[in-house]
């Protein structure tokens, strides 16, 4: 069986990476309609091999079509999608709006599957600091029970779309002649530098990337899993690094978690116990970049706490943190049978 | 009364700014002496508005000479500094080579300046990362109790030296030129990346710069206090930013806790509450470089946890991180009366 699939976004980081994971993976897809606003109409973008033809998501008419994946801004999904789902499409959106909407599931394959089957037409695909965060808590909660969480991030460019990445691309070029290229996607440089702030102020003082990695996981995960989430911008193009401090119900020493993680769907374990012909005994930002797993590095006891475990976790956040999860969604809809004509009831 | 100082490692980041900070504090010396490693003998180092001729570190006859402020490699401290203080004058120290020896005081002037008279001709200057940290603490473990702490640090490559600035400035113009500059000061590219990696890996698993913050802040502020510090590199050149999380004894709100540190010295808030002028309302590396306080940003409850409280806090590492610090416990010492012909017993 083979679906109709479209991607809503197409021409953004994440939409090109969600094109790209579909022809790599070799989804079952009759075909595929990459979809933007009416300015992106007529470009073209890569699917494998081939170059698609962009098409106008405002007149596009979602029946006939299984599957929406879907990257644009928060409000553009905020109306379509619904529009869509009624239409007959699931439609697994990366933007935030439908995240914590009772009846919407939000889902990461190696940690909550079964949640997908509850939807009604509507899926969401969690914060990109969230899924590799839960990714790699998922396996030492079911083994030792997390009970708080102290995450700070280290977060690349990219997770704000490419304007972000021209600006620090353009501004860091202007440091080496003389020139300035002043702030406009961020509120501060963000070449050389490092912003204590990703997406707006809430009353609360987090900043809503915080409060996101708080709420999702505990909606994901477990809502009695406690967490503090402190983010920051760093100036990397690709891949999102995060310091992980738990502490657990029970006893878990290291080489415990390094064997869960190593024996864990979706991660990977790069650590002092991976050999001698490393460069260095941890995975960076950098060597994330077009990877798929969630890489652990540097686990290690904090004596601090009792049952304190502390690491590092990297991923690609224009992959698993977003296309590559979003896709892996759609596959579990395909092996469940929940995807294509008179799979909704 | 005025002091003979002499400045070893004069030539390197830390060396020149005790030069420039010793002039622009008007530090009461008569002479100031710069001293590096023989290849360095007779290049210039700026003091002031004068030219200071380097001489050598390892001829020099430290008989006359009041105070040393000194930042050369640590092997170099070990040997020189005992040498020197049994010639008479007091070494302060930046390497980290005496901090943790029983009989060395280990000084922030804001924290613990009292430690400074028990000195035996050495005093040590602690490390960057803490000094920021425990400035930052001292204020609110005065009223409420600081009894866990948990931090994630983003540090600058000036703390590694002259060459990690050149490997990052080169290593990303070669970004640029479509080139490679190959790691070399460190063992992974720092170019558009961040390292999970500052100084050595312990046994612990832990590095030595996180070994360092937990050591340190228990012997500066109070050993009671349980710390867990995970460090990381970023692709800055100047200014260390941590986010801190604390547990407290008691109760403190963000606003008293922003009210102790706008009353404490050394520190400066700049938050939600500072007014509407802003760019935004947190202190980057960038704005703190060369600038003496320590900044703090993003104070925010953590309800995580019984009295949690988590902020951010930045210094420029090579000012109050360094030099800096050596320099006012130079002016501490000054001011009890306890340098030059007679002061030591």
């Amino acid at each position: 069986m083979t679906y109709t699939v479209a991607v809503v976004g197409a021409t953004g980081n994440v939409g090109r990476a969600m094109l790209s994971i579909l022809a790599e993976r070799n989804f079952p897809a009759a075909r595929v309609v990459p979809l933007a606003s009416e300015r992106s109409v007529g470009r073209k973008v890569s699917f494998g091999d081939r170059d698609l033809t962009v098409d106008d998501l405002a007149t596009y008419d979602f029946s006939g079509t299984d599957i929406v994946l879907s990257s644009p801004g928060a409000k553009v999904s905020a109306t379509f999608a619904p529009h869509a789902a009624a239409a007959g499409a699931v439609v697994i959106d990366n933007t935030s709006h439908f995240r914590m909407h009772e009846g919407v599931p939000l889902v990461v394959p190696e940690v909550n599957p079964d949640a997908a089957l509850a939807h009604k037409g509507i899926i969401a695909n969690p914060n990109c600091s969230t899924i590799q965060m839960v990714v790699a808590l998922a396996p030492i909660h079911r083994a030792a029970g997390v009970k708080r969480v102290v995450v700070c991030t280290y977060q690349s460019v990219s997770g704000s779309g490419k304007s972000a990445m021209d600006e620090l691309y353009r501004q860091t070029k202007a440091v080496y002649e003389n020139a300035t290229v002043p702030p406009q996607v961020y509120a501060k440089p963000i070449a050389f530098n490092v912003l204590p702030h990703i997406d707006v102020f809430l009353d609360s003082g987090m900043t809503k990337e915080e409060w996101k990695m708080v709420a999702e996981t505990q909606k994901i995960l477990d809502p009695a899993i406690k967490v503090c989430a402190s983010c920051a911008r760093v100036p990397a193009f690709i891949g999102h690094a995060e310091y992980i401090n738990v502490e657990l119900s029970a006893s878990l020493s290291v080489d415990e978690a390094r064997s869960l993680w190593r024996a864990a769907p979706g991660c990977a374990v790069v650590d002092l116990d991976s050999g001698e012909d490393l460069d260095a005994p941890y995975i960076t930002p950098k060597d994330a970049q077009g990877e798929d797993p969630v890489y652990i590095s540097r686990v290690r006891a904090d004596d601090s706490v009792e049952h304190g475990l502390n690491f590092w976790c990297v991923a690609d956040n224009l992959r698993k943190g977003a296309a590559l999860n979003a896709v892996q969604i759609a596959e579990l809809l395909v092996a469940q049978g929940a995807l294509g004509k008179g799979a909704r009831s």
